[in-house]
């Protein structure tokens, strides 16, 4: 994941800074034209470089200008394309998500804290329902193992996994107020005011930096910096030179700091280290998946974007553990080979194209989409976001390009969605190699591979020592027992070496920390062939990983509505599934004689546990209908007068607004039915009679 | 939460140093009365030096002596009450916990970190259930509002909620090593080791003191300390005075930690923090019920006691807001009015009586439970915990005595399940008054009220300052605006002393930090009579607060059994909803017949969301039977030589271990009816033939 954090970081600063690029084009689809070719120049400048070796200073500067080029083209393509129907209006969702408290800012009454948001009754049962489904479509469907690990993680850990070391911003200081900002941000923001009063060639010199800024190291930012004398904003005061600051929470363990730790940045590493359990929980089988549902922490410098970057967020990880030499072939994969997915390969970026529909089947055959594996898994991540209400013209999956990909991965592709925000990583999909579990045995010297079974057996040598236990008995009394078991347990090229130096005379081995001096005569060798019947593996990980605050942001504004006629009349078209409240009960007034068929729904429903709100306030129904529709209620049962005499309700659809009439008593099956997916609204009209008047009385 | 926290290490402490105490008395039930009759007197001395005003110091120490004489008989009635079932086979259960990864330490691997725990597959599975029988049985049944708060938590909140200053234990350092030790344990752990040599008044004495050890504050330990010359444990190393030690882990939000911030110790203030929206997203209303689950973090000194007493845990909490005049009554009650409920009040625990079962109508008409509303949440509780699997033998809610109940509390009962750990909190439930509100409304400035309607409308009187609106901007000019709408918006009082200091003259008003000295020509005053239909309510909070870890424990070891005339065979008897696995899916054998069977019924199973696990293993189906008892799976399906020629499966009942044979067709809705509750094994016998012959093959 450190990978894809950083460059989700660098996502969103281009799309900030290059706003000023993309003003210099204007017009139809032949603009992109000159733009597509600058792409395409600039791709084979880099291949040229690479091919031939040419310095790397040289190299990284290419790749950000390439990188520039093809956000421009990006940009432009997007202004280009026709509006769609209210995917913009953050300002309207925003406005929403605050007045119904989806989410809103966290300690607001003692000022708040930037980045740190809560999730109010809708959010919250939104997001319930949103992992419900999540659990339904991997951890149950795929019989994955699920497990809950802790948050405060130990320095350790973190270092082997590499975050403690890698997981960092340059940051510069403001030297008089101590204040902290992004440094690569404050070189771009001031070449971006120099650039607004300055002449032609020196607007050249700045943009050529500002593309460039991605690819800085330390040094080269810092110089930057003081070459175009920047300072601190507003202050004005002078700034240090760039230093890393990592992004992970610290505290200590225990009554004395004893044990430096942070809070995760990630969950995964929760279920590597407890990968030997998994394992054996899987009977030693391989392959296998393990998922995890849980907060991670970020202390990120300047959290922006809403709830798409902050400090403390929900995950939900899967890490999928396969032998390396197995993961072309997926059993299952042919359940997902006739998805079309919309692929953005990590070539057409560098050429300037655009995103392609293509066969995940073909993609995985053409070598595109590195194996069946990682395959299967993005058929199924498409799969569930669709599910959960993601508009499939605004999905793509975006391969990275080899600069952004961690050295040890051998593909990474990211589900983004197409907001208000621009396109958002919403899930990673990596395949991490062998990586993870290396590290963490390299550093805990604990064995992380799994036994494979053999196609068919093996010969391997074996050297067998063969000791003279009386002998070593007699000369090392109690401790011979920890030298014998030590010499049983030692591997062919440990005997052989020990052999060798015996044959020239005595030897000494430390076992435990102590020295045995041994003699000629004391141990003697067997050398044989032996049948083996299986291998040690260190099983490669696929690994997708979801940003759960982020596919709900990205399903509600995708979902976002507005009835035809009526700009105020805002609706979410959620899955029923997904909605925070499946089905509201409405009393058409306040007569008390509706009141016993009321308790008489609502104790049903929630037999049915189908999630449910009476809404028994004084507006009209039409109005009270409009303010279901606003939060995503997919159905509105309503008690009117005709209830008291035919026992008959009216249920309504949010989408199309339309009405039938349905017997009480098969109301409950018809809503579950319907929440359930088991039943289409097509169906429930071809079964119950329509019902028209009442949304008109609003 | 605070004082329940601190009560639970009290609790501990005590089972550790009263069982020399218990050691002391012997036999059959004759030997109660003494212990009874040492209780009642010990009470009557406290009630008396409290009538009489005695000494605080005397008090303290006699209510120590109280708490002493009181666990010695509660101890002593442990000693001498029947032994149940394998309720006490900790070592087995922490044996199965481990061996098929329910819990088991975190970061194994490096070495773990002490109380710190990971749930494998089986453990996250069975939380996952436990937290989904809550929210149906509280959050849904109950309409609550179910939030998710920040954890990061800002020190200025945590200053409010007195966490900062209170939540925190008294520590000495080694003063070579620099290591930690909880002061008052070190002080019954060195006095205990001198008990077991000395003569028999130095052992009096000596006990003493440990009885008095919880009423002894930081000075007075301190002395102690030093006139028993204790010394750190092991290396007998000199120790510090007693310091207090918070226990909530810090760290600090921003890059260059401006804000300093601590992981929440509990979920409660999240949801006070929020009072203001949850109250509009209510349509303004009291009562309403606010839930939250979620991580919190204790950094506990010295952890133990297996999950029960960790560093990071789950809590699921209730925040019941209630206009304080109206929590006598509470609409719902009689819907638990006749649960009998085992009650051990604060007066039986004063006077040496046992627990007495109630019914929950009758005590809180006696006055016993404070009011309907927490009577309401304790009946609620008790269904709840029995609904999670709590042998209804082994639970008692406890009061909590004047001396261990916060200041602002009006009455607190703790659900206490028996365990081989002993009397263990699950569930906290009470009464905070105005408290968490008020703090927060002082602290932010901001009004935490509801308005509540008045039954009639009341008059009250207003001073209202009708200003020369000429003069008052001739004068101040631009500050005039922010002078007229102060005077708008004060209250009777503060124009009442307005009015009278303008009628000796000039007077002098701040407003938004400027001077305005007003002439008496500027204001003249009216008085009048007004209607007012609402008051301002600070809500009262009935807070149930659960431990989701500890329940969960001890819904283990009330569930787990042993076979009979095997004792090798431990089988967990979980309620179906509970279990981490539903149903599982056995072939007799390896056949591969069977397999499209297998196939049809895991996917039929799936879709009605019935948790299943296949176990196609090689072992016995006996055998196989046997290791999914262990873990507690409810029912379980065979694939046998029948199957390929009836369509027909066995279906096994874990508890009775009977079987019937079920057409593949109903099998679906006969599982899913047995887990829901709707069906029980008795129907389904009553309606399927008996099935016998598998069981004995192991």
């Amino acid at each position: 994941m450190i990978a894809a954090i950083k460059r989700v970081c660098i996502h969103y600063q281009k799309l900030l800074h290059l706003r000023t690029v993309s003003k210099m084009a204007s017009g139809s689809e032949a603009v992109l034209a000159p733009l597509r070719q600058a792409v395409k120049e600039q791709g084979a400048v880099v291949r040229k470089l690479k091919e031939g070796g040419g310095p790397k200073s040289e190299v990284t500067a290419a790749v950000a200008q390439l990188k520039a080029c093809k956000k421009a083209l990006e940009n432009k393509e997007k202004s280009l394309s026709p509006p769609t129907k209210s995917l913009f209006d953050k300002a309207g969702l925003e406005d929403l998500m605050k007045r119904r408290f989806f989410v809103a800012p966290s300690f607001s009454i003692y000022g708040g804290v930037a980045g740190l948001y809560d999730y109010g009754p809708l959010g919250c049962t939104m997001k319930n329902n949103l992992l419900s489904l999540w659990k339904a479509h991997f951890v149950e469907e795929e019989d994955m193992l699920q497990v809950e690990c802790s948050t405060l993680t130990p320095e350790a850990v973190l270092k082997a996994s590499g975050h403690a070391e890698r997981f960092s911003d340059l940051m510069v200081k403001d030297l008089i107020t101590g204040e902290f900002f992004r440094a690569d941000h404050l070189l771009e923001e001031h070449l971006e005011k120099l650039s607004s009063k300055a002449a032609p060639d020196k607007i050249k010199e700045y943009q050529e930096v500002i593309r460039k800024v991605d690819g800085y190291n330390k040094e080269q930012l810092g110089a930057k910096l003081t070459e175009y004398s920047v300072t601190a904003p507003l202050t004005n005061n002078p700034i240090s030179a760039p230093v890393e600051l990592n992004l992970m929470f610290g505290t200590s363990i225990g009554p004395s700091g004893q044990l430096a730790s942070f809070l995760r940045p990630e969950t995964a590493q929760g279920i590597f280290v407890n990968f030997k359990r998994l394992l054996e929980f899987n009977y030693g089988r391989l392959p296998f998946a393990a998922a995890q549902i849980g907060k991670a922490f970020r202390n990120e410098i300047s959290p922006r974007s809403g709830i798409l970057r902050v400090r403390e967020f929900e995950m939900a990880e899967i890490e999928h553990f396969v032998n390396p030499e197995k993961r072309n072939k997926f059993p299952k994969f042919d359940k997902v080979a006739d998805l079309r997915l919309t692929l953005y390969s990590a070539t057409d970026q560098i050429e300037g194209n655009s995103p392609k529909a293509l066969r995940l089947g073909d993609a995985v055959e053409q070598g595109l989409v590195a194996n069946e594996t990682l395959g299967y898994y993005m058929g199924r991540i498409h799969e569930f976001l669709l599910r959960a209400g993601i508009n499939v013209e605004h999905l793509r999956f975006r391969q990275h390009m080899s600069t952004e990909m961690a050295h040890y991965a051998k593909d990474c592709w990211d589900a983004e969605c197409k907001t208000s925000y621009g396109w958002v990583e919403c899930v990673g999909c990596a395949d991490r190699s062998c990586y993870d579990l290396e590290k963490h045995a390299a550093a805990t010297k604990v064995d992380l591979c799994a036994k494979e079974q053999l196609p068919e057996p093996r010969l391997v040598e074996v050297v067998e020592a063969l000791p003279d236990k009386g002998a070593i008995g007699k000369k090392f009394r109690k401790d011979a027992k920890a030298l014998l078991e030590w010499l049983a347990g030692q591997e062919r090229e440990a005997m052989q070496k020990l052999e060798s130096q015996l044959s020239m005379g005595a030897a000494t081995v430390t076992v435990g920390g102590n020295e045995f001096t041994l003699e000629p005569a004391m141990i003697k060798f067997k050398t044989y062939q032996k049948e083996v019947h299986t291998v040690d593996v260190v099983p490669s990980v696929i690994e997708p990983s979801f940003g759960v605050g982020r596919i709900l942001y990205c399903v509600l504004e995708h979902n976002l509505n507005v009835r035809e006629g009526d700009s105020q009349r805002v609706w979410l078209s959620l899955p029923p599934a997904i909605a925070p409240i499946a089905c509201s009960v409405l009393p058409l007034s306040g007569n008390t004689q509706f009141q016993p068929y009321i308790d008489t729904i609502v104790k049903e429903l929630k037999v049915a546990r189908v999630s449910i709100k009476v809404d028994d306030s004084s507006g009209s129904i039409g109005r009270r209908y409009a303010r279901t529709d606003e939060v995503g209620v997919a159905y509105g049962v309503t008690v009117d007068f005709d209830t008291l005499t035919s026992s008959s309700v009216t249920l309504r659809e949010r989408n199309s607004m339309r009405q039938v009439r349905v017997k009480m008593g098969d109301l409950c099956s018809v809503v579950r039915g319907l929440v359930d997916g088991d039943m289409t609204w097509e169906q429930v009209e071809g079964k119950y009679p329509l019902f028209t008047g009442q949304e008109s009385t609003n």
